[in-house]
């Protein structure tokens, strides 16, 4: 759509349970998988299938570690993921501020 | 994800081709197919396609009439599609700013 009136949207991004996901990495500099079930309101299979999807197109980085000898799921946005969001952010604003 | 830190968001609108779509149409009194196709960057099949979903939703409005012999489709979005357009660029809006 590139004689659209529309921004580039990444979809990635925009689809409504990412954006739930990226906007609560983004307030943070890590979180544990529960954190991110509450802040999303997500199911436990619907979040983890956004965030392979996630860390498919390089947004953020799951690491699955222990805190003791409980299992862990540590999700980071990387800067890739950070600057998408930003320029996601940036768009729709512009677009949406200018209609 | 009534929990969720997003705001509802309309999916028939959020899709970036029915955005375009409806933003364009938010701006005008109505538009004909031609109009819509230029501004949206839209395959014919693709933008068929949306306003049908728009129309099946309420949002928008399809006439079918004639500009002299030639057949013109005049697309006008209804009181609903421009309350719910509002709606959903004020919810983003919120959201994006928090952000």
């Amino acid at each position: 759509m590139s004689e659209s009136i529309l921004p580039d949207i990444d979809d990635v991004i925009h689809a409504p349970a990412r954006l739930a996901i990226v906007a609560t990495l983004n307030a943070v500099e890590e979180a544990d998988f529960r954190y991110l079930l509450n802040a999303t309101g997500l199911t436990k299979g619907n979040l983890s299938t956004h965030l392979s999807k996630l860390e498919e197109a390089g947004y953020v980085q799951i690491e699955k570690t222990f805190r003791g000898k409980t299992p862990l799921t540590l999700l980071r946005l990387t800067p890739q993921g950070r600057a998408a969001f930003d320029a996601y952010r940036r768009n729709m604003l512009r677009f949406l501020n200018q209609m």
